[in-house]
């Protein structure tokens, strides 16, 4: 628990300041008032988030999580539990989504098992940390996901690696997830927190037909009702509901906070990892980007229900960090136009008449 | 007249075939199937486009046309006249925004002088393409824009630098903008063209306020009654209405397509001269990537009337293929998850079991 007490401590309000000042520099950049617009917005959060008015821009790092779930016994998934460590051998290897988008845009790449059920530490695979739980989480219909320690352990994998980018020069933390079923843990995560219906969160997840989103919301309906007691404590449902990669990218946000370093939402998974964050530490959206608006489910209410607005909307659903990468790039991108820009005096270009 | 009539005569449809053989390898990449969402759309687009089932990467290029507009005198403008040779300046030495991102992803910066008011072209400005129709257009409250030969001169800057990326390798091309009152010339251009109100399509452009949005609402209904027998006639319209930019980028669009290379759109402007391309060789926007939805005037009703999926939607309204230069990365960014992720196969992944 220290550690968590630790890190919710050191987190403090954006820096309006810092927005401000780098809101300044925008207005004497060689572009009409605003006309970059939401680019324009992206650079006052990141210069409020860093508490920095020059918005400066160091490494940007991906931390992809991978664990199992006991949840998949209820045939929750189109695909089958072994697919869990092969992907991340995949994710590993540099033949994943996730592996060519980090490789495209010069991301570091930290993929880490948190709990893949196959324990396969003991041959470590090339790429892979292995900061392991446990052998996937308990089947949260009958039991509760994790207990408050493996919840707290897992957050803590996350505040760790936090720390570690920010002490490296890391300025920008994209997270995403891998594991099997742990659709069917976010939507019930959300649910739990934001008391939006299963049915208007649950989605296909790797591809569900009709009858199996109607399933996947019955367990849902049941799990929720059998672990009812947890709504409003965001810890607690970690725990009973969450999964070990969830749990870690909840980490991730509060020591991305704690750290000043803006932490990149991926999709659908990762914003529950971020709204069982902001349970935890009410206002911690403000340090977050949400990357793009998933075709998974409810997430566009999930974004709605956080007044989150999404960087990008492709109808991706994959996970991984993929849309992190993505956003990131657009982030780095606003942050390029910021410090790279002519201003009407440095350029000689004459201001607005009328 | 022969250039454009050879460039219409070699368009061909896209390629069906090429992009169900690209359709065939996205599904045996290691994601749930098409859970890459509108990313999987834009690299069937790509291969059809191509005409290449493989979609094959080459070089990304940008073309920025500059040129001034007679409509300038009306006072329909935020910024003075004189703004367009000092951005033209801006633009090649590397300050602007168009700038920074064409360095920021290695694409290859055409800035084309086709019309600003000042000739300069006797002291050429180092970065600087002169292919000048004219000294600006006329105003064309009171006359057409331009001639029917410059018109088709103009085009022809623009097919002839499609051509030349198209036989150096450059296998993606943006097209962008710069020339102070081109909104209005582009909100009459697709008012013209669709039929749409210059009410719901004239935007604030720079920066101008209600009052000089209603002003310019006032020239643009003046104008189109002064040249309303243009409609329907998508080379008459540029000619009465557009700018030696705007018509240079229809020429790109019309080029690219003939030569099979996609054009990615820019913003408000850059979606006149794709309209009156469109007007010029219909079906053509088939050949066409759009790359936002601009904050600029009544550009979501303009991509409705074409059709046209956006890319990106963050409020952008600068113009200058900055826009462009960003949708340009995302099209890049799915073409390397199409040529570099493993397939199930490849990387022992599980397939679906429901």
């Amino acid at each position: 628990m220290r550690v968590l007490e630790q890190t919710l401590a050191a987190i403090l309000p954006v820096d309006r300041d810092a927005a401000a000042l780098a809101e300044q520099r925008l207005n004497s950049l060689t572009k009409p008032p605003a006309s970059l617009g939401h680019l324009e917005e992206i650079v006052r959060r990141y210069a409020a988030i860093r508490r920095d008015g020059s918005a400066n821009k160091g490494r940007g790092a991906l931390a992809v999580f991978v664990a199992d779930h006991g949840i998949a016994e209820e045939g929750v998934s189109a695909f089958p539990k072994a697919v869990t460590l092969e992907m991340l051998r995949n994710i590993a290897s540099g033949g994943a989504a996730i592996s060519v988008l980090a490789r495209r845009f010069g991301y570091e790449l930290h993929v880490v098992d948190v709990g893949v059920e196959p324990d396969s530490s003991a041959e470590p695979f090339a790429g892979v940390t292995y900061r392991r739980i446990g052998p996937g989480t308990r089947n949260f219909l009958h039991d509760t996901a994790m207990t408050r320690d493996e919840a707290l352990r897992a957050i803590e994998v996350g505040i760790d690696l936090a720390r570690e980018f920010a002490a490296s020069g890391v300025t920008l933390i994209g997270i995403g997830e891998m594991g099997i079923a742990n659709s069917t843990s976010a939507a019930a995560v959300m649910s739990a927190v934001s008391g939006i219906s299963p049915a208007r969160l649950t989605g296909r997840g790797t591809g569900l037909d009709d009858a199996g989103v109607a399933h996947k919301i019955d367990v849902i309906e049941r799990a929720l009702a059998h672990h009812r007691e947890v709504r409003g404590d965001g810890l607690a449902i970690l725990g009973a509901l969450g999964g070990f990669e969830i749990a870690a990218m909840a980490g991730v946000c509060l020591g991305g906070a704690a750290a000043n370093v803006p932490v990149v939402v991926d999709g659908f998974i990762a914003t529950a990892a971020a709204m069982a964050a902001n349970a935890i530490s009410p206002g911690l959206t403000e340090h977050l980007f949400f990357s793009h608006r998933s075709a998974e489910g409810g997430h566009r209410e999930t974004l709605e229900f956080l007044r989150a607005r999404p960087l990008l909307d492709l109808d991706m659903r994959l996970g991984e960090g993929s849309a992190a990468a993505l956003a990131m790039s657009i982030i780095e991108s606003a942050l390029d136009l910021f410090h790279q820009m002519a201003t009407f005096q440095s350029a000689n270009v004459s201001g607005k008449i009328r």
